[in-house]
C-alpha cells in the first residue's frame, strides 16, 4: 500500500488551522508549519496591545489544538521558498519537505508604502511581540511624562498618533482614550492622564472604510464622545521621533502607531507566478494557484474576487472560509473528482470603539451602540479557541468593565532599553 | 511650614512595598523607585518559567498598588548609587534624588560564584523576563526534538538540568516533569515527551536545605517518583552549551537552568559601609546602616541575624517584616522616639513539589503530601495581591489540574533566535 498522500499547510493562522481541521479523518498525511508556536486570534491582539489582555489569553500553541489529530503533525519551521515544479517548500535551514498538496496560509505583515524606514517609529500589530512592543510604548510614555519637567516634552509624551482608521485603528484608539481617560485616572501624581491627546490619522475620507458610510458617521462619533481626534482625508507624509508629518503640518508626538496598510508574505515572490499589486497570489476560483491544481492560496494571501468582484476582506471569517473549501477540494482531488469554485459568504462586519460601543454591518441591518457591542463581545468569545481562553477573557473583561482597571498592564523586555526613548526596534 | 520629610524607598518588591504601604496616612512624602514599573509576585515565579502561568497573573503596577494612598508617588528609575554622607539617591541619566530617610531594598540577582559566563548557557530566574526564556528554551527544546534525526542530539535536547535544590529548583523540576509526563504527552508525534530526562543536582548534601531533614527526605521521594534524578553532594564544576560537567562526569544536556545562588545587588557597593562576604549590608538590629539611623537595609540585601544568630531566609515573609519594621522605626524617629530592634517572627516554611505534592515546615508541625500541598495553594493565593490576580490563578490551577493542560505555552521573543540553539542571550 503507497503512504498516504502529503498535505502541507503552511502558516498556522485562521485559514490554515481550519484547512488543517477540516481534514481531520481523512486518508492523508497533514503537516502545519508555522515559524510560532502558537496560533494568534488576531482579532483581540489590539487588547493585548492595550494591556487588557495577556498573549497567553488569545494564543493556543498548535500543537494542542492539534493534538488529537491523529493524521496531523506540526513543525516549528519557518518556510522559505516553496518549488512549486518540484512540490517542495524549503525549510529555514537545509531542510526541505515534499507535498503532494499544498495550501498556503502565510498571511500578511505590515505595509509603509515604500518608507519602510517608518516602521521604526512606527511599529505595526500584527504579532504577540507586535502588541507588547506597542503596549511597552504606551505605557513608557505616561512613565516618561510622569517625570518630564519639561512641559512641550510632556505635551510629546502625552500626545498618541494612530495611522489609519480601519477597524484596528478604530479599536485601538478607542481603547487607548479608554486607558487614558479611565484607567489611569488616579495613578500618577504629575501628571493628569485624561490630558492625553489621542489621533487618529485616515488617507480615505472616513474612518472604518470596508463599512456603510451611516455606522462610519456613528463610529466617528463614538471616537469623538471618546475625546479622540480624527482627522480623515490627508496622506501621513512622514514619520520620525518626532511625530509625524500630514501635508504641511507637523503633529509632534513620541507614541506613533501604525495600522494603514499590509503587504503579502515575500513567500509570494518565490512561486514564480501572477501576483496582484499588493503582492498577493491572483488564484483560480477553486483558490488554486494558476496551472498547479494540487496547490492552493487562502487568507490574506489570495487575491481572489467575490462574485460582486470586490476583493476579499481581510479578516478571519474569509480566511476560515478559504481554508475549509481548499481542504474540500483536495478531499475532492483525492478520491479524483473535481474541485469546486470558492464562494464567500459574508455574515457581516464588526469593529468595537472603547467601552461599550460598536458597530455592526450584516448588509439588511446595520446596528451601532451597546447592543453592537455585546454582539462583538459573544461573536469574539465563541470563535476564541479553547474553553480555558473562553473564560479567562470573560472575567479579565468583567472585571475591567466593572472596575476599570486592566489585568495586563506590564512592561517587560530589555532592561536598558526601558529608559530609552523609543527609537526603533 | 516646611515640607513633610522625604522617605525614598528603592525596591518596589516584598521589603519596599509593604514599607511604604506601612507609611499610609503618614506627615511624610514617599517615593517608591523600581526600574520595573510592577511589583512581582516572586514565589510564582517558576510558575510563568514553566508554562503554568502568565506575566500578567503574578505580576502588577506598583502604581496601581499605591493609587489609593495619597502621600505616596512611584518612580520608574534605575537607582545608580546612593551617597549616604549628602543623603541622596542617583538614578540613571543626570537626575538624583534628596531624602531625609531611605529605605534601600534592591533585591539580588544570580550569582554564578565568580563563572559569570556560565550565565549564557544557565540562565536564573529572578525576572518576568528570565522566566519567559526559560519557557522559551524549555519548549524550544521540545520543539527541535520533535524535528531533529540524530538520536544523541535528540537525547541532549531533552536532558534538562537544573542547578541548585533550594526551594527553586525543586520547584522547576517538580513542575518540568509534571508538563514532560502529563501535559506535553500528546502533543508530538515523533518524540515521546515522557522520555525528558530532568536532573537536580545539589552541591550540598541533600535537596531543600532549609527544611529539616525529614522533610528533604520526603520531598526527595516525591521528586524520584515524579522521575527526577537527584544528585547530591558534588560541585558543578563547568556549564557550556552541550551541558554541564559534575567532577569528572559529563551531563549532555541542551538546557541548562539555574537556581543555585544569589549575589547583593551593585547597589550596595556604593554605600561605602561593610558588607558581608556575600555583599550584602551587615546592617544594625534595628535594621539601619551603621552611622546612618535615618537609612534602613530590608530585604534580601540586608546581613541581618535573627536571635538564633542565623541569617534570616531570603523569603518573601521576612522581606515584608522587615520592610514594615524599618517604616516603622521611620515613624518613631519622625516623631522623636528611638528605634526598636528587628525581630523576625519565622511563622513556617512552604515548598511545593509538582502535582499535589509539599511540604510545611511549622517547627512544631512538620506535614507532607497533599494537606501541605492544599496548604500551599490557599497562603500563594491569599498573599498574591489583586482580587483579579487571585481569581485568575485559582482558575488556571483548577484547569490545570483537571485536564492537565498549560495555559501559558507561548514561545515569544525574537522570531530569528527562535530557531538557534540557546546559546547565551
Amino acid at each position: 500500500m503507497p503512504a498516504a498522500p502529503h498535505v502541507v499547510i503552511v502558516g498556522g493562522g485562521f485559514g490554515g488551522l481550519y484547512a488543517a481541521k477540516a481534514l481531520d479523518r481523512a486518508p492523508l498525511r497533514v503537516t502545519v508549519i508555522d515559524r510560532r508556536n502558537h496560533h494568534l486570534f488576531q482579532p483581540l491582539l489590539y487588547q493585548v496591545a492595550m494591556a487588557g489582555l495577556s498573549p497567553g489569553d488569545i494564543a493556543y500553541p498548535i500543537r494542542s489544538i492539534l493534538r488529537r489529530q491523529a493524521n496531523a503533525r506540526v513543525l516549528l519551521a519557518e518556510v522559505e521558498a516553496v518549488d512549486l515544479g518540484a512540490r517542495r517548500v524549503s525549510l529555514a535551514g537545509e531542510d526541505s519537505l515534499a507535498y503532494d498538496y499544498l495550501i498556503l496560509a502565510p498571511g500578511v505583515r505590515h505595509a509603509y508604502f515604500g518608507h519602510e524606514e517608518w516602521e521604526a517609529f512606527a511599529p505595526g500589530l500584527k504579532s504577540l511581540e507586535d502588541a507588547l512592543e506597542i503596549r511597552r510604548r504606551m505605557l513608557l510614555a505616561f512613565e516618561r511624562a510622569e517625570r518630564e519637567t519639561d512641559a512641550a516634552e510632556r505635551r510629546r509624551l502625552l500626545t498618541f498618533v494612530i495611522v489609519g482608521a480601519g477597524p484596528t485603528g478604530v479599536e485601538l484608539a478607542g481603547a487607548l482614550a479608554d486607558i487614558a481617560r479611565n484607567v489611569l485616572v488616579s495613578d500618577f501624581r504629575a501628571i493628569d492622564p485624561r490630558e492625553a491627546r489621542i489621533l487618529l490619522l485616515e488617507h480615505g475620507p472616513r474612518v472604518l472604510p470596508p463599512f456603510p458610510e451611516s455606522l462610519s458617521a456613528r463610529a466617528l462619533a463614538s471616537l469623538r464622545r471618546l475625546g479622540v481626534e480624527v482627522r480623515c482625508g490627508r496622506a501621513v507624509t512622514g514619520v520620525g521621533t518626532d511625530g509625524v508629518r500630514l501635508g504641511d503640518e507637523r503633529i509632534e508626538s513620541r507614541t506613533v502607531l501604525w495600522a494603514a496598510g499590509v503587504a503579502a508574505s515575500p513567500l509570494a515572490r518565490t512561486l514564480g507566478v501572477p501576483l496582484d499589486r499588493a503582492g498577493r497570489v491572483l488564484v483560480e476560483a477553486d483558490l488554486s494557484v494558476p496551472g498547479h491544481p494540487e496547490a492552493f492560496v487562502v487568507g490574506d494571501l489570495a487575491a481572489c474576487l467575490d462574485e460582486t468582484a470586490r476583493p476579499l476582506p481581510g479578516v478571519a471569517p474569509a480566511a476560515i472560509q478559504a481554508g475549509r473549501h481548499a481542504a474540500r477540494n483536495i478531499l475532492r482531488a483525492a478520491s479524483g473528482r473535481s474541485s469546486e469554485p470558492f464562494r464567500y459568504l459574508d455574515r457581516g462586519n464588526l469593529a468595537t470603539i472603547g467601552r461599550a460601543a460598536a458597530v455592526a454591518d450584516f448588509g439588511f441591518l446595520r446596528i451601532s451602540g451597546a447592543i453592537a457591542w455585546l454582539l462583538w463581545i459573544v461573536v469574539h468569545i465563541f470563535f476564541l479557541i479553547g474553553f480555558r481562553n473562553r473564560a479567562i477573557v470573560l472575567l479579565e473583561w468583567a472585571w475591567a468593565y466593572f472596575t476599570s482597571q486592566r489585568g495586563a498592564r506590564l512592561i517587560t523586555g530589555d532592561v536598558r532599553r526601558r529608559f530609552e526613548p523609543p527609537r526603533g526596534r
